[in-house]
């Protein structure tokens, strides 16, 4: 059964309750702490494209095509839509020799509402490369076309590209990949079912790949050092991946993920979280996973005081009136952090 | 403890899980069917806005500015902030001679995405009007001026228009004023603190409201009928509010609250429903209210049919797959529907 992590509060009550699980797993795949349903198989969703960007490197088309820490993290990214972001993906998928009607990944407005609203007073059209996935998708596009692979039909399961993916992934969480849950995901490419544990522990490895062979090694830290480096590409303006990112200072890396789902690698502990909420509301993830590095005194207080808008996040009415805040509400069990 | 009502399927899995609590409940106040916790205070939010818009009858105020079924229907709204529903709060604002300025809801783009492009495209500037509360806040400031009472502060508890409407909150659902609780809602004004029992019954009363006085009957029905005669204004397009009654026919009125509140009155049967689901998410709300309604034997087939897209929301990704969809989850225990 799924435990209480944050309470809504507005008022003198508790308005609304969000239950999840969390899981603290190290490379060894040793559960730190838990709480909840750790065994419970979850979409990974965008938590994964962190591990979906390793074969970018291992094929060579990160070389190939000179992607640097901003186009890396970009392929990692659930970005906003800022200019920041669909220039680059623009760039390159220009170096790929493809344009924007490449993508597969379909269209949605961009997220940060600024950039919505430059698009509609310039009258543009919403392409998708304002699809908060269209970094990861530029990024598959560069391996199929690295590797001569047809780019029409890149984001199907059977693609080379995917089954990378797969191989990537079963790799990482310990999971066979004929026992990896496929599902199709909000930009259209399979997402991968796991055990919360195993997520966990793909982020424990991304943190400390040291049990990997050398290739591998250096394409998880390529990748994990990618975004930390350009924390700004993997979200954007007012996001927690990013502000997290920036904050810890190259300490720990996150990604978010929809429907609920947080992954946070230490790589100095050697340490994976992963947080699903049992509704899917992403408002709770930053809460929780702020909580979690508190209680286990993996941060700093200067760190935490930087981020105590997501760890205590303030709900704000249409007057600009502070009316109530998201509250953890949970004890994790502490094993053994050393 | 609540109940798991809607589970969000995607591929093969249970993705996400809604719970929350139901009631069911006659005028006279007998529970006829319930899941989980009824008696648990909640905020009813927007649900109550029927509620609220009964003193803009009972002051005369609603005869004296000729208000008709479509501002009686928007003052219960939470509105899409379209040109019909802006046009005519700022028409009732017109006849009482104030303005948007007046307006004490605070800002927020409008809910409809076709409406909140033009207000871009345009470069108009966002005002009050176009928060889903301005018919309710509109109708505030009707019985404030009618009543030749202060119009800067009718969004304080102490106002006189926000007593009367605790006085006919309390008056319908059977809690003692000094038992509601008492938050700030979205828009500025109290939100009231209720169980969710008294919620149901307060909307069975506004069903069937027989056993009030003449004055109060009438002015309920009068509310009541607005928003079942003119649907468009309570929610607006592609709304369930709006759709269901449209359905519903005459039938059965429905109003949304935030943070996954729901109520609906069944005027021949004398019937209210309160739906609360914990995590507060509104996507669930439909299919809680149609699975009710379809387990009670409170709805044609037909309609059933009509409504089916509410009943079994589906999920569609940016390139408009259908990749998952909410189904309810529950069996509600039926006492003794006639």
């Amino acid at each position: 059964m799924s435990k209480v992590l944050v309470n809504v509060e507005r008022g003198q009550l508790v308005e609304s309750i969000h239950r999840g699980n969390i899981a603290v797993v190290n490379a060894k795949g040793e559960v730190l702490a838990s709480l909840g349903e750790i065994e419970k198989v979850i979409y990974a969703r965008s938590s994964m494209k962190p591990l979906q960007a390793i074969p970018i490197i291992e094929t060579g088309a990160a070389d190939h095509y000179r992607l640097d820490d901003g186009d890396i993290s970009l392929a990692c990214a659930s970005h906003n839509g800022e200019l920041q972001h669909t220039d680059r993906a623009a760039a390159i998928l220009d170096r790929l020799g493809l344009g924007v009607e490449d993508l597969k990944c379909g269209t949605h407005p961009p997220r940060w509402q600024a950039a919505y609203e430059n698009v509609v007073k310039e009258g543009k059209e919403i392409t998708p490369i304002y699809n908060n996935c269209s970094g990861k998708h530029s990024g598959m596009l560069a391996t199929a076309k690295h590797m001569n692979e047809t780019v029409e039909d890149y984001y199907k399961i059977d693609h080379p590209v995917q089954q990378r993916i797969l191989s990537v992934i079963s790799e990482l969480t310990d999971v066979p990949k004929e026992n990896i849950e496929i599902g199709i995901d909000g930009c259209g490419v399979p997402v991968h079912g796991v055990p919360l544990q195993n997520l966990a522990l793909s982020f424990a490895r991304m943190a400390d790949p040291s049990e990997f062979e050398e290739t591998r090694r250096q394409s998880i830290r390529r990748v994990t050092s990618a975004m930390m480096n350009a924390p700004e590409m993997v979200g954007g303006t007012s996001r927690f991946c990013t502000d997290f990112m920036k904050v810890m200072n190259g300490k720990m890396f996150g990604k978010v993920g929809a429907e609920g789902v947080y992954c946070v690698g230490i790589p100095s502990a050697g340490i994976g979280i992963a947080v699903k909420i049992e509704d899917g509301n992403s408002r709770a993830t930053s809460a929780v996973v702020m909580e979690v590095l508190s209680q286990m005194g993996l941060i700093e207080e200067e760190e935490l005081r930087n981020l105590e808008s997501y760890h205590y996040p303030v709900l704000l009415n249409a007057r600009k009136e502070e009316i109530g805040m998201l509250r953890p509400a949970f004890s994790i069990y502490n094993k053994a952090i050393v």
